[in-house]
């Protein structure tokens, strides 16, 4: 397992940078024989466009995939996947404060100039920039693929931007995100959200918030023991999002305050069925799926890049300053983190399935 | 890497059973002439050890480690450490119901049972019991002493136990956890603390709560690219420790509710060093270590055994019963938890450094 | 994957020293319900052990597994199996040598000192004695458990040893390997063998060898692409056997002097079953089993510890002189090997066989 | 660690099919700023080129890299680099056959279609085509790079095609390999060499051979223990490589037949320097480089596409019947494999300088 790689039966290794040539992952262990659609994938990718007029960078990100390897007449064939979407529209002017030293708050570029002893690419971001998520979408949307004989459903939603926080939605309810530009499927939600991200592009500046993510169909037993428990992996992959700093599992930090009596989720029989009254695990126990609903909830921060001075300093000449950035910055990630926090979802419940004997490997 | 293991320089698999002969973990990628004394690892594993009288279970665990390999005249060689802790006190009766067939709410019987088809040991929750954390204060009290060049502490306390909150404390006043019983580092929170803890007990429920981490003298660049960021492989870690259901870096979630003005730490230089003003990136920035203190907040939810009656089921015969728990039980883990959180942070901390080269490997 | 780590979904992590207190093997990946008699697993040591009067070491190695973990009511329940055998009879006097720096020819001894600096355990090699086998042997008896439901059958005997070599033997002669002191199952080159060795004894010199490897009732399709290709694992398992230094697979060095047309071995059908009317292959086209029986043969260099006197120098004090050698040694260790090849074979075709889904891995 | 990757602190994962868009490779862990230059690499690539007119197959392959990641102004960044190598000239109407459901003998075609359910690309072998090596080769010339501070060489040979076997060359003479067409340094075995390989050419047949591994300027302790040694890391690496069937280390199978007073290497001191007076150990003990040059054999099976009439079976029919094969096809590719064997070799020295600390990982 190495750094930039994920999952162990089915594994995707993340590659490329933000101004770079390509955006990519390679992926291993898809089941061969399962259909590989570029259109499918596309399709995901738009969801990760900078849609809302409002709340994203105006760069335009046309993502289109380009397959290298490992499908065959429109199928997997065992073999790695390669696949990368070109970088477009690079505007390398804006980063020259990069080159001089200067480095944005918030950002990863003084502990990255520190740790790379300065060779690191520095345009965008590099390595560290949210585009590289580009290469979990193209896997999630295979993973999906990959689950399709299970029937497992993930859906995500924008919970909360800024102070406007959505309530709780049913399963049925979130479906509808794509509809709408904040993927907050509430139109009274979404109008406020709305009404927020603008508040704070007027004044340069950028918001928070949080993702909800709920699943259906999910069998009993998914998950590994200890260190590779469901919740323990889709914890890691959601904190090598960029921005992510919080991941709760069903009531979460909220559970912290129950007790016992309230928190546990009593069992029944329905239907033949075993279930539970309530779901304040978030359909996991001991790093199991027990055949709820998984839910999670992911905390972003506010984006780095805004257009209000900040306190800094140059690294390379060790003084303080005054940053000022340009360029075109998004408002807000979280709407665009959907399909994101979707799909690494999807990857972990598909390599689960696989490591499981859910799907087979072969 | 194993789905019992963890890290990658420094690597740590984890085995045994609560109820079975041992619990223990095996240790690879020491560097070859660290001092390991047992004496130390004794001490760490009499922190988690159920030492406040109102708290705890009664089982008790005279937790001694034995060292099997790996140790040379009191260094390490370079060679797997595996090391042992015996179970004692093991009261088989009290789990007859788990023969049986009942599962208990809010643990791991249900889905273990169907995973593993029933062969998994379901005594006290087998591998699934929090006792398996043993393994995990051996290996962090090892960490602790690889870092020792670095001169790096990791200081975790108890933030909060039910409805008792504790305010943020400074370093040098969670530095004197151990002297508590409940490990918040404040006589009035510890009294409030222990009242919320004699209530639940009263009732034959069971607590959740919050524990922080911090940490001091920290370079800058610890942690590796993407899904091996310093905050992916702490939430990796911190899920792994049963009853975690959320966790956070710096502000984390309410960090969701900020602008990226308010949220952004400006960086000025003081006494020719690099620092923030603010720490709401919880000292990490990109996955890597910005120098300033990390800092990570984690949520247990309350203790699943509870002496209350619960609804449940019978997997086994397919009916639904009421369930009476017998035995010992903590009334909340969070004090407990305490060592077992640092540990894991020593550990990350530890294979980073190798990792980054902060620590030679050899 | 760590060093000190062998396989992918059936994983082992070999530990323990030479005249430490435990050598012993920790395996991940058992299908739970897998049944784990210990007794079994004491028949596997028992073929290691130095029981040819002439050929083998005086020490006394009545090893017996203790299994510590993974295993509940006498079948693996699906955590790590942790088995450990005590090391007896350890004679500390004789490596004296060692600790004053003297280092012996064909030893580790010299290597190990550089990169540990000084750490290692210096005591019988340490880490580095073919001790360390047991771990192996153990590993071995389980995954031929593993393997049961596919009837596979492994079976190794010794080809040669120094100058006296036997022809290739059928399946069925070379199975009854262990009712010979030798493993070479024809009582003419058995007597050839004894004899060949009370002449390397008689000069306090010692022998190498040669183990043909050979299966029965593999299905095709064993063996993962490129690099866990099966002659890839299978070569890397066998050069961890301390003393190899060699591997062919079916024809090995042969095939490079054949032309095409004489080693591609030609596809019939038989009784409706594909099969080839040659083995030269030894089983394996393109990394993975086609069917036949696979074939390998590995060569051992003679026993590095000889009583003769040997030129070599002290590292410590960096100086020149003579070595003489005391303890108790083996003559030749490759009818000790023969298990140990059997059982790294059997963990390879097991570790491949959960990979490929021949056997649930859960 | 996932089947088509290999290494552990520099990690390549290989991907690509033979008539697929591309072949190429991913590699991680290059250490930042190591110089990474497309010309050095095309240089490598043209050693692998079919140059000796006799030999090889007229499918030009005149390959290019692109790279796509991990580099900026000419230096790895730390990040991972990817890089390909377009196929050109694919002749698809060669490989009806394949789809008709003949399988080649000698070839992986039989247990390919078993195991990937005939999912897999059949076209030239698809991912079972020696043609994959071009990523070997790749990750063989940034391996070189990143070994120049320790200034180690490693050299190969053609040691032998078919029944033409050269003696043992010294490191010197063997640098000259890339002045030969067969890259047997010797004018006289290069000239034997061609007519053994013109004669097969004439009868439609093919054949096998070996390369000879010699390396310089090694340092003591590169390995590490036991399922990591050099060797058989080494091992591993060189039976990836298709058709190969044997290696050997030192005197390898040799050794076999040695007495150990022969065999031992004893050490002296030579201008201050521990060294030894001979070399049966190929420069391995214990798993651990000893200072002297490391030497391997690799053994090669003659090319399994030979135009000769073959006897074999219709998979998808289960027929017997007569294959002859058309296409360009090498008659022998060890002169070929010269440049892939070193790749290798120096790929597993600068994983192994990386994991000892002997080159930096950051």
């Amino acid at each position: 397992m190495s750094d930039n790689s994920f999952g162990r039966s089915l594994v995707m290794v993340s590659f490329g940078e933000s101004h770079g040539e390509v955006v990519g992952v390679l992926i291993e262990g898809i089941p061969p024989g399962t259909v590989i659609e570029e259109k499918r994938i596309n399709e995901w990718l738009s969801r990760r466009k900078p849609n809302a007029s409002v709340a994203s960078t105006k760069r335009k990100e046309e993502d289109t995939v380009e397959i290298l390897s490992g499908v065959y007449r429109g199928k997997a064939t065992g073999a790695p996947l390669v696949a990368i979407v070109r970088n477009k529209g690079s505007v390398d002017e804006f980063y020259e404060f990069a080159e001089q030293g200067w480095v944005r708050p918030g950002h990863a570029d003084y502990p990255a100039y520190v740790k790379y002893k300065g060779f690191n690419d520095p345009r965008g971001g590099g390595r560290f920039s949210a585009r590289i998520t580009v290469g979990f979408v193209i896997a999630g949307a295979i993973a999906e693929k990959i689950l399709e004989p299970l029937n497992i459903e993930v859906v995500g939603y924008t919970k909360s931007v800024g102070s406007v926080e959505c309530p709780d939605l049913e399963l049925e309810t979130a479906k509808k995100r794509y509809n709408y530009e904040t993927r907050c499927p509430s139109p009274d939600y979404d109008s406020l959200i709305k009404e927020e991200m603008l508040k704070a592009k007027k004044d340069g500046d950028s918001l928070g918030g949080k993702i909800r993510i709920m699943t259906g169909n999910l069998p009993v037993g998914l998950g590994q023991p200890v260190f590779s428990s469901i919740d323990s992996e889709l914890a890691k992959a959601y904190f090598s999002i960029p921005a992510v700093k919080g991941v709760e599992i069903g009531a979460g930090f909220s559970a912290s305050k129950l007790r016992g009596s309230q928190n546990n989720d009593p069992y029944v029989i329905k239907n033949g069925v075993i279930t539970t009254l309530t779901n304040n695990a978030g359909g996991v126990l001991g790093g199991m799926t027990n055949g709820q609903p998984l839910i999670a909830t992911i905390a972003f921060k506010p984006v780095s890049s805004i257009y209000k001075p900040q306190r800094t300093v140059n690294v390379k000449e060790m003084k303080e300053g005054i940053l000022q950035l340009k360029g075109f910055h998004d408002v807000c990630v979280v709407p665009r983190a959907v399909p994101i926090a979707e799909a690494l979802t999807y990857f972990v419940l598909a390599d689960m399935a696989i490591r499981g004997g859910f799907i087979s490997e072969r």
